[in-house]
Order: structure tokens, then sequence, then C-alpha cells
């Protein structure tokens, strides 16, 4: 039985999880993976006392580990653009497999890495860069692909989903519960990758590529974080029968991809507005398959590994096949992978929850209602809210909050009654919108 | 680029599905296989009005498609254990892969049909035979094939769910729910299979063996259906928190494997507790990856032929290929996989919800809490309902139902105490037992 060498390059969380992991179930991974594994070489700055490599050679530099000749797969843990690219690229012109975690890097650079993996017949894997250790990209690249996919929807950023069930469950305010979760070690100490959305983003172009058979893209997907979001908002579609959820959604529409991250309002009774906390989910419907979901931890230490070691059993079980054997790396042949047009975010369609503060006179709704009405916006529900009492405020004076639902609209032309509807001397501060999606 | 044949074996509803997704999509699914795929021999006793056969040979002998040199792979979909069984048997025998939806075959005579496909070198992929279009096979298989495995819990019976969703919502008696499913034709002329628990325990067995490695073993798991559950149960579990339903179980357990189909209590507030109608879902708990859930259509034409395809796909991609590189039939490498003990039904650990009715006088709830104290089974609730309204009950005669939820306990020691309960002389009827799973 022939045995495969695994090198390891970053011994933090998630590469003492891999270590871990394979040292504890190594002999059921051997007999899944059809040949012996070992990690032979560990690349990092320093050691981990979370796991044990006394028995792995272990190398400061983790070009060591790219360069060691009895390395086979490369397992690339470093995170970020640099110098994680070089070591990857170095990794492939030294003819080693690659498995990485790494989804900046896949989302920025994969289409380069890619090509370079296959002019030199080798294959880069990176289930564990999208949702952690549930196994969505092989269920989109393998285990549907009989299937059209028309769109796919996914909580996949840990970090916002904790902080929006937070605002939800305790009507706590974005930043309060931030500092929570940065003390907590869910949310990082500069967490802007999480709350703009931008990690998301770099999963949900994986996810879309993998899906439409078209490059990566990051540079077309509209990204909205949830900084802005209202305990008010919160409480507001709680009320109308709806959560919001920090969303990635790729859409294939008439005119082109719809690729998208932003707060969303989701209909309670779907299950994935019931994914809560840290944990991810993604949506995925198939033209023959319908509607199917995909749920588990989005990150951690063993969660990955997992992903990551699953990714090292599929890679050293076809170690040597021919390279039409494998899986290709975006789902379908290089050849047929091409540009699809991403649609601006004023060209995509979706319903809208809007709410704006009026002063409380007659009529008000009335302006409100004419202005999406000659918008040939339709309203799917409307409800005024209490006055909000301010200590100046006279009774006739009184400002309300109004929350309307409309129906599918294509955001021009909402973002154009949004301005006519603010440009009404009842309204005084600026419309708030948030994108609605059935998820259907 | 080479071209793959397929031959398909029955024309009913899957096998138009298959005939249909394949032709629709027949670009992306040639891109995805990295070869050509063509549907060249279709064995079906009559037409089928739903999918277009005209461009490919059709005989009324399915033994025909087997015996066909020009066909590299059989879907047989014409289900049952015979002919199906020989159908198999010789595709094999004359060198063809296979890919079946046939749970039943598998589940029965999977093992014999693994050990002759092995010998031969030809591979049987079985994704469809278990949750229709949900690629769970593939997830435990490969997906989560770095972890132990500890346990899953599945909703693997659409019709069952069916039944049990409407009960719940609409407070309806089985017998009712299930005459209206057939009349819709989600359910058979003949569900003894779908409302016993067969169908379920055919898929559980397949999960379990992928799961932990060992051979088929249906005869040892333990089937109850869901014909006995009273809407007065399931309004009861409702008023407790829980939702009531059919699952399919199999644990790793410190002396065995438990392996059990049978209606079950979980917390409404698991995302497993509202899979509802027709929806499968399957919770798999891996020892690094944690709790992960697949959900999706559990049955229907295209569902399931999604599935089917996807087994073409892989299989079609590694045609050729040395048998080492594939995953193996049972997730373990043949040498691997070794016979565990299955716990009979009393040696599994459960909680359990129990109702009982009882003459409404004094004393009568500390006689049965003492029962089961003495039994050391702890109760996590009790709930004594209101008294049940007969014509010709006098006041202190009157019965009233006790519901009461046990910590978790051996199941022999339950039921010892359920006996000493229902020999109790206030104890009127036999007392109903269903076990509760948290599923964390």
């Amino acid at each position: 039985m022939k045995t495969v060498n695994v090198g390891i390059c970053g011994l933090g969380t998630v590469g003492s999880g891999v270590v871990n992991v394979m040292q504890r179930n190594i002999a059921a991974i051997t007999s899944r993976a059809n040949c012996g594994l070992a990690i032979t070489h560990v690349g990092a700055r320093r050691d981990n006392p979370n796991c044990d490599v006394s028995d792995i050679k272990v190398s400061r530099d983790v070009f060591a580990v790219v360069k060691d000749p009895n390395v086979d797969i490369v397992v690339e843990l470093i995170g970020g653009y640099e110098p994680a690219k070089q070591l990857v690229m170095q990794a492939i012109a030294n003819g080693k497999h690659v498995v990485t975690a790494n989804k900046a890097l896949i989302a920025v650079h994969g289409n380069e890495i890619f090509a370079a993996a296959e002019s030199r017949g080798v294959t880069v894997t990176f289930e564990a860069a999208v949702a952690g250790g549930i196994p969505i990209i092989k269920a989109i690249r393998e285990g549907l692909s009989a299937n059209s996919i028309e769109w796919l929807a996914g909580i996949i950023n840990g970090t916002g989903n904790f902080i929006l069930t937070e605002m939800r469950d305790k009507g706590r305010e974005f930043a309060d519960v931030l500092a929570d979760a940065q003390r907590l070690g869910y949310a990082e100490a500069d967490p802007t990758f999480d709350v703009e959305g931008i990690d998301a983003a770099h999963k949900l172009v994986i996810l879309a590529s993998l899906a439409f058979g078209m490059p990566l893209n990051f540079e077309a997907c509209f990204t909205q974080g949830i900084a802005d979001l209202s305990p008010q908002d919160v409480i507001f579609a709680g009320e109308l029968g709806y959560s919001i959820k920090h969303l990635g959604i790729a859409r294939r529409a008439e005119h082109g991809v719809e690729l998208r991250v932003h707060p969303t309002l989701i209909p309670q009774r779907r299950l994935i507005a019931n994914v809560d906390g840290v944990m991810n989910a993604v949506l995925v419907k198939g033209d023959a398959v319908g509607p199917t979901l995909y749920y588990g931890p989005g990150a951690g230490s063993e969660p990955t590994a997992s992903a990551i070691v699953a990714d090292v059993i599929d890679t050293a079980r076809m170690l040597d096949v021919d390279r039409d054997c494998r899986v290709p790396h975006l789902a379908f042949s290089p050849d047929a992978v091409r540009p699809l047009p991403i649609l601006p975010i004023e060209q995509i369609s979706s319903a809208y929850y809007l709410r704006l503060t009026a002063v409380d006179k007659p009529g008000v709704l009335s302006q409100i209602t004419q202005i999406l009405s000659d918008a040939g916006i339709s309203i799917e529900a409307v409800s005024q809210k209490e006055a909000q009492h301010e200590p100046d405020s006279s009774q006739s004076g009184q400002m309300v909050p109004i929350v309307l639902i409309t129906d599918i609209t294509v955001e021009s032309n909402l973002r154009a009654a949004v301005g006519r509807i603010e440009s009404l001397s009842s309204i005084t501060d600026s419309v708030t919108f948030i994108r609605v999606e059935s998820l259907t």
C-alpha cells in the first residue's frame, strides 16, 4: 500500500486541529483513503501547545515544507494573500497537490492558482474555505452535478450570525454585541472582514463560481455589512414574521448573475431563518433537485480540520490518476468556465422592507403609497408603529415610524421611489431599506 | 474525449426523470464529467409519456440492457428485490458499473452485491437510495471522512413525515391523513413499507454501515411505525415543547451500535424538528465537525434523478481508474469493514415520554413517581391533564391523562417500571411510551 506524505504550513487553531484529527482517527482515515497517510513535515513560526508534533519534522520556515521532496500534499493554513499565494504557487510548481482553507486567497487569486495547478497536473482543494466543516463545496461540485443551479443563499459568516442572533433575542445594539463577541473570541480584534461582509463575499464568490461555472470575480460582488442595522429593524421585522440574516446570495437572473452580501429579511418559517448563533447554513436550489440545505459549524479548530482532512483523503486516494478523472476545480471543465455578466446592485430584483419616520398627520401614508404605486411597486404589508415619545414633541408634530414590505421590483426603481419619499416634507430622516427574500 | 454509454432499466417516475434531466442539462453534465455521456439503451416494459426516448434504443426486456456490449453504466430503477438483484448481478458480471436507487436491494443484498463488484473491478453507487436528492451518502462517505461518526438521526421517509405534520398541524387522526396522502399520491396504495418504518429502516441501515464501517445488517434494525400514534400524544408533546418525528437513529454506544426506527420526541427548537411535510433531513454528528444537517426532497421524479445522474457523472469521470482510487462502497476499504454488535432495543439508552390514564384520586401520582424513583429513573417534566369527560363518569372515578418525560435510562429498566405502573389498580389502560432524543 502506498503512503502519502502530508506537509502542513501553519500551526494555529486550524493547523493544530488537523494534526489532532489525523492522529486520533488515523486508522479510519487510512482505510477511507485506501492508502497510508502521514504528516511528515510541519512549517510553523512557533509551536502550538494544543497539538503534539514531537514525531514530525518541524521547520520555522513554511517554504521548507513546499521544497521538501518527500511531501506529496501541502496543506496551506497561514491565511491571507501573501505569502500564502507565493507558497501555494511554489507548491504547485514543485508538483505538489494543495489543500487550503484560505477563502481570501481562492476568491481573489483562485483563477490564476487553478490554471497553474491544471497545467502542472495537480489539484488544489478548498472545502474548508467555505462554511467550515459543512461539505458544501462537495455538495455543489459533485452532489448536485446533475443540476442547473438556479440560486443559492447562505449564512456563511458565523460572527455576523452570532451578532444578529443576540440583537434579536436580547434586543441589544450592534456595537454592544460586537464588543461581547470580541471578548468571547468569536470576533477578531479587527472585525472588519466579518461585520462588513468581506469574509462572506469571499465565500459567496467561490460558491457562485462552482454553481454557475464562471471564473471567480470578487470585485463584482456587492457587499453590505451589518453595522448599520438597528435593533428597531430587527424587532419590526420579527413582528411582520421575518428574521434578519446576513446572507450571501447568488442567483442566475435573466440578464446576468446577482452576487450580493447584505442583511436580508427571511420569513421566520424557513429553516434557514432558524439557523442561529455561530452556525452556518447554505440553501441551494437546483432545477432538478429543488431546494436543499446544508447546516453545520462554519468555523473552529476541528470543524475546519474536518474539511481539510476530507480534502487530504480525496487527494491521497486519487494521487496519481489522470487529470480528467478528477473533479474540475470550478466544477466544470476549464474550457467550459466562462465569465457571466454580474448585475450591478441597481439591476437586481428583490422585495424590500422600508422603514421611515414621518410626521404623524393625516395624508402622509397616502402620499407614500401613491409614490410607490406610481413606480409600479405593490405593497405587501404596511404597519404604522406607536409614536416615538421624545421629550420635546408636541402632540401634533409627533414622529411615527412606518414600516412597509413591498413586492418584488428592480432596485433602481425602488431607490428612485425612496428618493421621492425622502423629499416629502413630512419625512424627516432618511429611509431605511433592507432586501427581503422569500427563498422559495 | 471518451464517450460513456448509459443504459437505463425501468422507465417509471424516476426513470423518466433521469432521461429528462440528462437531456436538459447534457452540456453542463458533459463538462462536469470530463467526458461525453449518452443514454444509449432503455429497458422498460412500457413507454412513459413523460419523457422522450425516440432517439434511444428501447427494449421491452430490461436484461437486454445489461447484455448490451455498448453499455458502460447500468442504471437500475426497477425496484424491489427480484429481478433487480439478478439484473444488478448480471450487470456486474458483464463488467458494467451500476447506479441504483434501490434501497431495499442495497439494505438486504448490498454486502453480496458489493463483494461481487469489488472482485469484478466495477462500482455500484446508490446515492438515490437514501433521502432522494440530498447528497447524504456523499456527505457521510466523503465529506465527513475525517470524522469518527458518533451518531446520525434522520427523517428519511417523506410519506411518514407528511402524515405526522398533518396530524400536528390539523389535529387529525393517523388513518384520516393516510387516506388523504394516498389520494394525493404521496402514499402508495399499500403503505406498509412507509408507515411501518420498513422503508426508513432500509435507508437507516445503509447510512449506519457507511457511518460506522460495518456490513449492512437489515435484520438487526429495530423498526416501529407511526400507525399507533394518537393525536393526543402529538398535542401533549407540543405542549411540552417537543415535535414527534419518525426518526431513524444510529448511534455508536459503549457496548454496540443502536439501530432503530421509531416515533421520537425532539425539542421543537432543533432545526430537524422543523422539517415538515414530505421533506427529508439527516443530522450527522462527527467527532471533529460536530453536528451537521442535510435537508431536501426525499423523493420525486427529478429530485431522485438528481442523485442518480450525480452518481452517473462520478462513475463516468472515473470509469477506468484503478480500484483503489475509488471511494469504497461502504466508505471504508472492504478489509476494514467489520461487524459490530447491534444492541437489542431493550439495551438502548433513551429518555422517554410516558402517557398514562389514571383514576383521579389522591396519591396516584405519588405511586407512579415512586415506581420510577425506585428504578433510578429521574423525571424531567410531569403534567396532569384535564379530566376526560366521559358521559357515564362520576366525579370521583374520573380518568385523567398524566404525561411524564423521564431522564435517560436503559430501555429494559424503563419497560420494567412501565410494567409495574400498569399493574397499579388506579391505572386502567396500558401505558404509552415514546422515546425522546435531545439530538445534541
